[in-house]
């Protein structure tokens, strides 16, 4: 934790610098931005300020400039890899009321929004114009776009729209060292200088605190079909998929779920699965053109239907789409209706290596005595692995057990995080994924945006 | 110039470190390699060495480290905005001979080339295996894919399909301080870590050699259907490309060429135009679904009719397709039998503002008593606006011209470079776009990656 006096005396100097109902020393809820959705314990912040502009993050820096205090940005705390845990106490600094959508141009197909602005709530409202903004974090519902941005997030849509990357075009940041800037473009395309944007996105809130977002959109496809088909096997399921993805076909969604998967869907899910199950696979496809659409969802029934254990079955309305969409969506929750506990990985391997990672990721469980559901982005190779346990006292061996999937996937040609980010969930595995020379190239990086290493400390990196 | 006893030297170590054959000092040669298509006068090197492994780049690196000698990486030299010319002399590094496809993997829909492979060849060599790799610089029958990782070359296909960094997965690259890196990933998806393969995508040649690169692929479209229409002015056309786009289709490519630019074509083209036109726009589409495709250049036409000075033509067959595309694809040529000399720019504007945008191009050309041909990409805002002039002498005036129109798409929200890079040609306008803060930070990251400034000095940045 921090230097007692020193937190005294920022807070006095934050209460100057922001309307001081927007600093907030209460327990609770130092508590409550002390946690994400991570699983990773409680690491309360000292201070809590709400900032509203990007002036007041710049005097925030200034603060905890003076202060060698850490600052953590705080989205909707929706992370899965606990990149907005204070680890080393000090101030956390939420974006959550800057949360307007600022602009919204159809005929540039663009928008600026703040970094506060749900990312659910923006999708609707874009759609209202006839456009379409893809990227679909299961936790869109609360999650917000500067934590978006920072993860870099994904979704199912990932597999033909691409993730949050693709979207953004410029960004407005605060630097630690108190620089506002405007990197990136308001235009489709543009290459002047290097691609800070990209630079930024993805990059966890350890490099600069980002306070506005230009994005672009795509006009709404006006057709979208669902489609749900269950298999025999894992296996079966990812012959299918491979079959489906070298047939030409790149449907919007292409989502496994293994029959640990099912099994918890089958507690409390609206969708009823066969009780031999051993994986199912969501389709979506879209687009303008209905009868291409269909047509789509039916070419895709028939290259499955070798290998699937019955009929493909598509939704015939949007409540039946829906239903199917809320299986996935509180896979997560549901299983804990088999075990307590779990930890989450989010790897991703080869399109080719998915049947071979579905089953060692079960040898590992099995070894250490853990039941382990794999389900997630099968189309693009992004595979959520769960490790389920029961007690707290088992987590040691958990963590093991994680550890190997993720090398693993590595060994495999993989990565240790597809979407939810390195934070402090995987930081010690980022250099035998990278190596030390790149995760040292990244630290002078790193330097180089925040040399006093104020910023969000502790994440994506070891520490050394 | 270079020291010459440095040069000397250098070349002593080099023909030691690569094969003597590979070290070549002949005047032509040199002068050859001292040119590209940016029309920015000969900038020759002083040696020039054609590297075939990442290992030998790194010897390169490590002789000109000991003698402070520049080093100029060079793809195809078919760059428009000079980024291989060798402002400093020194070393000119060639990769032209890393011209293997490494792999082409259709189960996993990636491949790895080295950079010297042709953009053409590998689009055809993936196509063979029913693969599609959409980035379609005008130039890709000459243009090397580790050309376009560095200018992040874009094309008329980027409408639909996004531009180079869109499906670079992963580099090979080899520092100016030696370390040879593996950056990125092998999977569709994966955030571990920042995203140097962005970074280095785009920065033209300034940061690091890039010697191998992992790119995703998208399965072929099965259909394709190409259509021309002409208008009676640019206003007419323009509007017609926004009433396309707003009404939630986007075709893969959407041209657009000015009266100028329909002139030039007349001279030479296999298309044949109406004295009267005043605009054309090519437009295609593509998909699986054969009739989806047609369906698809069937509502672009109804949409575009209004406007439109005459039938839209439809390519009929691959023969007709092909003369549609030629006549753009030698305009930057034929555009030289109006004038002999051509100033050639690519900015990009929202693109709400083409129009104004075109207009205002013509309206400084006038001013300084110069015609301007105007055609580009317009479906995503880049426009390529080239100032016709006759002598030499007259260069001073079209570059303040071109100055001008830099200043005027930056003023409307759009950037002084849509897919060519700033290189050379564009480096003093980089401030007015960005501001000295970003421009500063970028120094310093260049700085991080190449302390000593041998690589490719006097690109992007204005001198200090």
């Amino acid at each position: 934790m921090s230097d007692s006096r020193a937190v005294m005396a920022a807070l006095d100097e934050l209460r100057g610098a922001l309307a001081p109902e927007r600093v907030v020393v209460d327990r609770d809820k130092l508590d409550d931005y002390g946690r994400d959705e991570s699983d990773l314990g409680v690491h309360p912040p000292e201070v809590l300020v709400l900032a509203e502009t990007a002036e007041e993050v710049k005097r925030v820096f200034a603060v905890a400039t003076r202060h060698r205090l850490p600052v953590v940005p705080i989205g909707a705390r929706s992370g899965k890899s606990g990149g907005t845990l204070a680890l080393a106490g000090g101030i956390a600094l939420s974006l959550e009321r800057m949360s307007r959508i600022l602009e919204i141009r159809p005929e540039d197909l663009t928008a600026r929004v703040q970094p506060g602005v749900i990312t659910g709530v923006f999708q609707q409202e874009v759609e209202k114009h006839g456009l379409f903004y893809p990227p679909d974090p299961n936790s869109a519902d609360v999650c917000s776009m500067g934590g978006n941005v920072a993860e870099n997030a994904g979704g199912p849509r990932a597999l033909k729209y691409g993730v949050t990357r693709e979207y953004v075009l410029g960004l407005e940041v605060v630097l630690p060292t108190g620089e506002i800037l405007r990197v990136g473009r308001q235009t489709i395309k543009g290459v002047a200088g290097y691609d800070l944007t990209a630079l930024l996105v993805g990059s966890e809130g350890t490099l600069g605190v980002v306070t506005e977002i230009t994005v672009k959109l795509l006009p709404r496809p006006r057709h979208v079909s669902t489609a749900l088909v269950v298999f025999k096997s894992v296996e079966d399921a990812a012959r299918a998929i491979s079959r489906v993805l070298a047939s030409g076909v790149i449907p919007r969604c292409l989502e496994l779920l293994d029959d640990v998967a099912l099994q918890a869907c089958a507690k409390s899910a609206p969708f009823k699965f066969p009780a031999d199950a051993g994986a199912a696979v969501m389709v979506e496809a879209d687009g303008n053109d209905e009868e291409g659409v269909f047509a789509e969802i039916v070419r895709i029934a028939e290259l499955v239907q070798a290998d699937a254990a019955g009929e493909v079955i598509v939704a015939q309305n949007e409540a039946q789409r829906r239903d199917i969409w809320e299986t996935r969506k509180y896979l997560s929750v549901n299983l804990r209706g088999l075990h307590p506990l779990k930890l989450s990985e989010d790897i991703a391997v080869p399109r080719s290596r998915i049947p071979e990672m579905v089953r060692k990721t079960r040898e590992i469980g099995a070894k250490h005595g853990f039941l382990v559901a794999t389900y997630g982005h099968a189309g693009d190779g992004n595979l959520h692995a769960n490790v389920l346990f029961d007690r707290e006292d088992e987590r040691p061996r958990v963590e093991r057990a994680v550890g190997e999937v993720l090398r693993a996937a590595v060994d495999m040609g993989g990565t240790i995080t597809g979407e939810h980010g390195v934070g402090l969930a995987k930081r010690d595995y980022l250099e035998y994924e990278q190596g030390k020379a790149l995760v040292a190239l990244q630290r002078r990086l790193k330097a180089l945006f925040d040399p006093l290493g104020i910023l969000n400390p502790g994440k994506i990196f070891p520490p050394e």
